[in-house]
């Protein structure tokens, strides 16, 4: 994988992979900042939840069961001394769909975190403490 | 810190973080994938980056020296097998500054990477091997 990473006029720190996609980087640390997008730490938590999202996607698409949506919400605790490390992460992932049981969903979102998703067992293994629940809605 | 994820009617993810700031990922690993965005993976290393120039840019600053333009460049090996983990990065900073020198630039780096950076030294406790060099550009 490479990656680049440089400032806009904005001073804003503008990602880019090796197809030229952005992602966008902002502070809302200290007064003057922008603001203007998610910090570093709020965004390496997404990519942290979005990994496990295409498993869990991809496990029940092949157990043949409808996935209408899925959305995950996740709550963090970081450490409040530096290194300011993400030391707790707790994931809902709520599954819209009209067949698949919870059984379904809770086995889906444990082979994510404990077999298939890189990123979750990098935070585990950093020694953040990742918890999860699912949730079925029928909607 | 709280974060959500999304489908949208393409069936990326879109991450949003307190403030409603959104980010898009998108997968290019099938046939079909539509890779209109960076993946989780590519963005949690672009993360651990922007945390670590966000570092080096106040570490030059409090230094009184210019920062004209700052640059990173990741390069990051992905363990083949499930769980698919980075195991290595290496990060290139590049510090367009008419009055810093190196060591100020690789004091700045050593400072992010082992007291600062709550994202790389997540990455390095997970037991991925995170090297850096610094260069000065006079442009």
């Amino acid at each position: 994988m490479e990656i680049e990473l440089k400032l806009d006029r904005n001073m804003r720190i503008i990602g880019a992979d090796s197809r030229g996609h952005e992602t966008v980087f902002d502070s809302h640390t200290f007064p003057g900042d922008e603001d203007s997008a998610p910090s570093p730490m709020e965004i390496l938590l997404q990519a942290m939840a979005a990994c496990s999202f295409m498993d869990v996607i991809s496990i029940i698409r092949k157990k043949r069961k409808i996935v209408n949506d899925l959305k995950i919400y996740a709550t963090a605790k970081r450490e409040d001394t530096h290194p300011k490390v993400i030391s707790k992460v707790h994931l809902i992932f709520e599954l819209f769909s009209s067949d698949a049981e919870i059984y379904d969903l809770n086995k889906a979102i444990e082979l994510s975190q404990t077999t298939y998703c890189g990123a979750s067992i990098m935070f585990q293994r950093s020694g953040c403490e990742v918890t999860w629940e699912g949730k079925i809605s029928r909607d």
